[in-house]
Parts: C-alpha cells; structure tokens; sequence
C-alpha cells in the first residue's frame, strides 16, 4: 500500500486526457469508470468479476452506508475495502446527493442537513464535518465533501445559494479533514474532492470553480449535472467548468451516463465517471454491447442461439445464447440480472479501456466518431 | 461423451450405498445430491460454482420447461445442456408433481392431465408419451415417468388409484421411450427411471415398487413422500420400499430433504436426492453449516467478523464475514441471494462428499451420529 495520493497526467488528445491517479489500494487508470456498490455491493455481480472486467475503482455511497450498517460498524469491521471484499481503491460520495432525492422530512441548513432515514424513520444530521467522518470510518481512499445539488430547472437564487453554501461547505470538509489528519484519524493517502456546483449558469459555475481551486483541493467534481437539463447543456457546462480546473488535478464528473455522453464528457476533459446505469440496466433485461443496447426481453431473441456480444471478452457476454437470456429475463431468473449486469459493467470497463488507447495513440476524435457511430449515436 | 447407462455398487455400509453411475454426460457419485435448477438456472448460482463445488448432476423440471422456454425450442438451442451451460448429467422430472401443485384448472384422468399454465393460462396436456418426449428432447441423462403424486394425508381408495394409474403410465412411458430409441429420437444411454408411489401405507408400496420392478427399469425413484407426513412415517415408507428395489439400481428419493433427512435416508438405501432447501432458504437468509442452521437475518451476527463457516470449503461460506452478509440479507441485496445460495448448495454437496468417504471408510453409522449431533441434531 502506498500512502501518496497524486495524479499524473500522461496525454492529452483533442481535449481527453490520460492519466493514472495514485491512492492507498492502488493505481486508477483515467479516464475511469467507477461501478457504483450503493450499499457495499454492485448489485448482483460478485468482486471478482469486477476486477477481472478490469475495474480499478468502486464509488460507494455514504447515505446508505451511514443508516445501514452503519459508518462506525463498518469502521470496527475494518473498513469498506475489508467489509465487502474489495482491495482496490474506493470513493465514497458525501451522502449529499441521496439525502436530497431519498430521504424523507429533510431539513437543510447552513449547518448541515437534518432528515429521517427512508429505511425506518430514524432521524439523523448530516454536516461537513460528520461527512468527512463517516468517510474517514469508511476508509474511502478519496472522499467527497458534501454539497448541496440542486434538480434543474430551478430558480438562479436557488442555484446561486446553493453553490454558496456549497463553497463554505467545502472550506469546512478541508478544516475538518486537516484535523483528522493533525489527529492521526485518517488514513495516510486519503484524499478528498471538492465539488463545483452552479446548474448550467457559466458564471456561477466559473465562481464555483475558482473559488474551490483557490483551496487547492487534491481533486475536483463536477457535480449538478445530469439533473434534468438536456445532454448538450450539461456538456456545455462541463466544458466551461473544465476550463477552469487546474490541468494536474483529476475531475470527476457525478452521475454520468449512457456510453456517449461518456465518449463526450471525456473529450471535453473529464476523468471519472460513476452511474448505476450499466447495472440498473442489467436488472431491467437491458444490455449494453458494442453493437449498441440491446433489450433482451424482446421476443426477437427467444430463439438466438448468438452470445450478447462477441465484441466482449467478458464471460457473461461470450458463453451464453441471446436465448438463454431472454429466457432468464423472462422467467425473472436472479441468473439474468446477474449476467446482465456482469457484461454491462464490463463493457463500461472495454469502453474506458478503449478510450484510454485512442488517447495513448493520438486518435481519440476519430476512435469517438467511430464508435459513436458504431453504438448507434446515443442512448 | 460414453453412450452407457449403468450403476455400479461399490460398497454398503450400515444400510448405507456407496455407487457411481455413469451417464452420457459423466459419473454421478452416489450418494448424490441434485441441485434444482427449475427454469434452467439453479436460482442465483453460476453453473461454475456448481461444478466446483462437487454436484455431478442437475435437476430441472419439465412442467417449468416446457411453458417456458418450451421443450421444442431448448431442443432447437441444443438441448437443455447446452442451453443452461452445464456439461455434466441432468435429471429431468416428469412434470407431474408440479402440475399437481402449480397449474389451473388441471383435470386428471387415465390418459393424462390437462392443465392450464399458471403463467398465461394457455392449456397445455401432458400425457406418459409427451413426458417422454419432452424430456427427450430437453436431452436429459435421466428422464423420470409420468406419475401421479397424492397429498397427505389421503384416503386409502385415492393412493390406491394413483398407484394403479402411475403403473399403467409407467408402461406406458417405458414404451414411448423404447419407440423413440427405435425411430433415433433417443440419445444413446438416456435413462428412464419408474416412480413408486404408495403413500405410507407399506402394501401400496411393496404393490407399486414389484409391480415397476418387474417391467426392468434402469432406475427406481421413491415418490409421494415428503407431501405431508410425518419424518419418520416417510423414512419408514423409504425403508420398506427400498427393502423391495433391487439392490443393482440406482434408487431417488424425490424433493428430501434437510441434512439429517438425507443422512437417514441415505441408512435406509436411498441414493440420489433433489430438494430446493439449500437455495429457497438462501434466498431468505438461511445457511446451512457444519455447526447447523444460521438465520444471518438475526442481529447477534451484525458485528461479527468471523466466516460463515469455516469447516466449509466454499468461498462463499469463507471469504465474507457474518456482519457483511447480515447487512446483505437485511438489505435485501442481490449478493446476499448469491452467497447463501452458493454456500449452501455446497455445504449439501460437502455432505454427500464425507458421506461417501464414510461408507467407504466402513463407518457410516458412527459418521453419522457424530454429524447428527454436530447439526443440531434437526431443521
């Protein structure tokens, strides 16, 4: 284990970069995708699977670990990487986020946020500082400060508070961070990300942007995004934040997406992705190939005896009939979801393999407009 | 692929069979357990796992098969071998049973059954003839004659009917299947077993099991047990039957049964079983260990780091903590399914394995009361 965080850009091709970001469990290859392991799981597909798709990262969420089972028990368990079997690095967001869409009777403060856990009821605060705790318990090797996200459309007071509130939180995880590490409560080589916020408004997403840059944070989301405003839009957003992030510094962009927008979101600057997509998906009979999606509960397939997709070199996607999984999906077999989502998250890990080639080879435009065309061009 | 069907006795011990029957597909060491894989998936286990963790042979069942996908169609895809990716034996049921306990509007009489499909109540008719072809062209190893199962307790005149009705369709099977061998419709060495049945009542017994005797089936199965009676009027029921069997075939106890079930039975002469107990409680949260049942739903295993069971040699049962698959079960995740499903098909097949090398060893009935004793003695 090695106790430095850095990130060390390698390339950079028609604005995508390469890179390799150093943590404690390890190095992560960017552009990345991270499979997102809600409650210490991705749902259906085991950690081994995971690794061999060749996954570096894994984002867990902190809302759900904080009511269940519990950041200080996982903590006693010997943290996240032990709890669920998985020695690579992991990020954990703030639990911001998933307090705003899924808590109930939520209160939000300069303080902090109050709400009820949607599992029983419990009352629970969610500040900065407990943010940063609960991730330190974790053992999250990069930890995520906790941000108010607000859906779009909405008001520009809303947003421009929002991204206030945002900044003072921000300078409240650095504090609260430093004194763990002044108290020898975090661990060497942990890392956290500040979160630039501001809808799609540039001028409130460059006063974000620079003001977070201004505390020389080791990393920086893009977050807000991918919250009802069209794909260009957040594209356009994307690309006038990245303008105003530091080159040697990874950027991580919340919550996206289809296969495209990350093809686009890596040509505009952005280094890791997390989404629920590629599993969510799977659990819904829907796969994602390198021929495009394909919606296996269609009955066109009941009589396929082809694999899902022999561009994959992923198991679930060779050594199984079309048939087979339109069957499962059908009969609601667990077997479908788990084979689904397995050869869904190890597309997502060809497709970022794939785009970290074309950079290293100086052809990424011409990689993108290929294999956009070859996915189908979008969703 | 050997194109040989045959049973060969090596050793008895205290009651106790120790054999290997060979199939088109392999050797199954018996005692044997089957896995049930019902729609062509043993639920929320990979083929893989069940291969490496000792099961010789499958169990699917023809009345799920053959509403969906359909017999003709896995015929089309290769065969239910190649359609479910398991290369080693299958054992196909009837489709009787669950006829009996699932579909609509069944309607029996000494033809067959007519019966509509609890899926989309399309009407379907089973018949001694149509159970041998569908499970012909399935391409199980070992196929199973239609029968008649009765529920317990039930009138004398009512068992005594199904027990005259599933000889006359057990010749009926025995001839549909030996016209298929002559017109090639028949892969070499596939098997059909007769199916006793006789309630408890030890005269329907000795009646059904000499009566299926004298027409040479290459295997006996003991049916219409576990359906209601008590433990120990089924072991009887075993016991007795077996006593009438010839000690040179194969003999299937179908759908027991729990640890000590399959201990007692296996006393009493019995040599392959089938039962979804292993993944039905999986998927609830029950494990079976060699220090007994484990409820992981139970909170006194919330914090705890030790395995599941490390007398097992499952990874499943050893590379996770009793703390992580509590909080799985509790959170109703894919992988707590995937683990307890895993573990306790292994743990049954872990079972199978010592006994064989205890009657091998000559000491089955020693090995079996310290085991008895290890379980808890029970469910």
């Amino acid at each position: 284990m090695s106790a430095a965080f850095s990130f060390t850009l390698l390339a950079t091709d028609a604005g995508a970069r390469l890179g390799a970001i150093a943590t404690p469990h390890g190095v992560i290859r960017t552009p990345a995708f991270m499979p997102v392991g809600t409650a210490a799981t991705v749902k259906a597909v085991y950690t081994d699977q995971l690794e061999a798709a060749g996954a570096d990262v894994l984002l867990s969420n902190t809302y759900h670990l904080m009511l269940r089972p519990g950041a200080e028990r996982v903590a006693k368990l010997g943290g996240l990487h032990t709890f669920m079997r998985w020695q690579k690095p992991i990020l954990t967001d703030s639990g911001g986020f998933q307090v705003m869409s899924l808590a109930k009777l939520r209160r939000i403060t300069d303080g902090g946020v109050n709400f009820q856990s949607h599992i029983d009821g419990a009352s629970y605060e969610l500040t900065p500082e407990r943010a940063v705790e609960i991730q330190c318990l974790l053992g999250a090797d990069i930890m995520m400060q906790l941000d108010e996200c607000v859906a779009l459309p909405a008001p520009r007071e809303e947003i421009e508070r929002a991204v206030e509130r945002s900044l003072a939180w921000a300078e409240r995880s650095k504090r609260a961070f430093a004194e763990r590490e002044d108290l020898g409560l975090a661990r060497p080589g942990q890392a956290l990300f500040g979160i630039v916020q501001g809808g799609v408004d540039g001028e409130l997403r460059r006063r974000s942007a620079e003001a977070l840059v201004a505390m020389e944070f080791p990393g920086y989301a893009v977050g807000g995004l991918a919250v009802g405003e069209s794909p260009q839009a957040m594209l356009d957003a994307l690309a006038l934040t990245a303008e105003r992030l530091p080159v040697h510094k990874p950027r991580y962009l919340m919550g996206v997406g289809t296969p495209v927008d990350l093809i686009e979101a890596v040509a505009r600057g952005a280094d890791m992705f997390d989404c629920v997509l590629p599993t969510r998906s799977g659990r819904h009979g829907q796969a994602f190939t390198w021929s495009g999606k394909v919606n296996l509960r269609n009955a066109r397939h009941a009589d396929d005896p082809a694999p899902l997709d022999p561009a994959s070199s992923c198991p679930a996607a060779l050594d199984y009939s079309r048939a087979y999984l339109h069957h499962l999906v059908k009969a609601e077999e667990y077997l479908g979801a788990m084979l689904l989502s397995w050869a869904n998250t190890a597309f997502y890990q060809q497709l970022m393999a794939a785009m970290r080639t074309a950079i290293a080879a100086g052809r990424f435009a011409a990689w993108a407009a290929e294999t956009k065309a070859r996915l189908g061009g979008g969703v």
